[in-house]
């Protein structure tokens, strides 16, 4: 597993998502890490993150699978690009579309591990698979349509 | 338009979500309100809700259809079962699976209206649509499966 996040590779201008953004100061700053072929990350929901007490929030875990999702795909646009995730100016993509499936209810307290793999390239969309974990058990799936953003807006929005 | 939100309905013991759990202080307190068949929210992202500077989070986008959409089913499920929204106890629904389509960059600073309308009813379980406008366009499309929750866990988590 790699030491930098792929967020941490994200330039200033585009590192203020709520979601994953280094420079967001009110946000939940998740951090996704290349293993081998998958991409992981672990976060812990803060205790009022729940949907019903001792569960979850639906939209943080949709939240999660966003945000990991696109971290995938741009890290797998990269390669696929014979670029690295911290070229200049780095690869990004945007959510075209996300879809999640919630298998069981997801409890609060643990730390969550998210699991992402890319299904398919073609050009500049990414088609990402991500399962998420809590206890040892797969308590949702994800699906992430990613866009390769065009250049100028990475660089200076 | 009727005055009291249908989250306003929940139960206490099921009013902890962090999207729209009137009893969570640090949640979004999402607002679901009928309007002839269809159900209505309107919703102001704060400053730090963004995706890249100018432009909503699509992980908070996720987040209101999947709390609007469940309000709407669950107001569906009571009407279809002969209950009012505030009945003892209230019908509550969970989300099954969230399917969002991210049609256009969702501008931050302006009011969200999201409009929800159910699409199929059989037994506990609802299908509900969901279209976010932002400045009078569709900038999202969301489709959200919920599943009646047992009287059980409504009544006592």
């Amino acid at each position: 597993m790699k030491e930098k996040a792929i967020q941490d590779c994200y330039a200033d201008q585009s590192a203020w998502c709520y979601g994953c953004g280094r420079l967001n100061e009110q946000g939940l700053h998740i951090k996704s890490y290349e293993d081998g072929d998958e991409m992981v990350c672990t976060f812990e929901p803060k205790p009022y993150h729940t949907a019903m007490p001792g569960y979850v929030y639906g939209g943080l875990i949709a939240s999660l699978i966003d945000c990991h999702g696109n971290a995938a795909a741009a890290a797998a646009l990269s390669r696929a690009q014979g670029r690295s995730p911290g070229s200049d100016p780095p690869v990004r993509t945007v959510t075209a579309s996300l879809h999640v499936d919630y298998l069981l209810p997801t409890p609060i307290g643990v730390p969550l591990e998210l699991r992402a793999r890319i299904t398919e390239i073609k050009g500049r969309k990414v088609v990402v698979a991500v399962d998420l974990k809590a206890g040892g058990k797969i308590c949702a799936r994800g699906e992430l349509v990613g866009v390769q953003m065009p250049e100028r807006l990475v660089k200076g929005l």
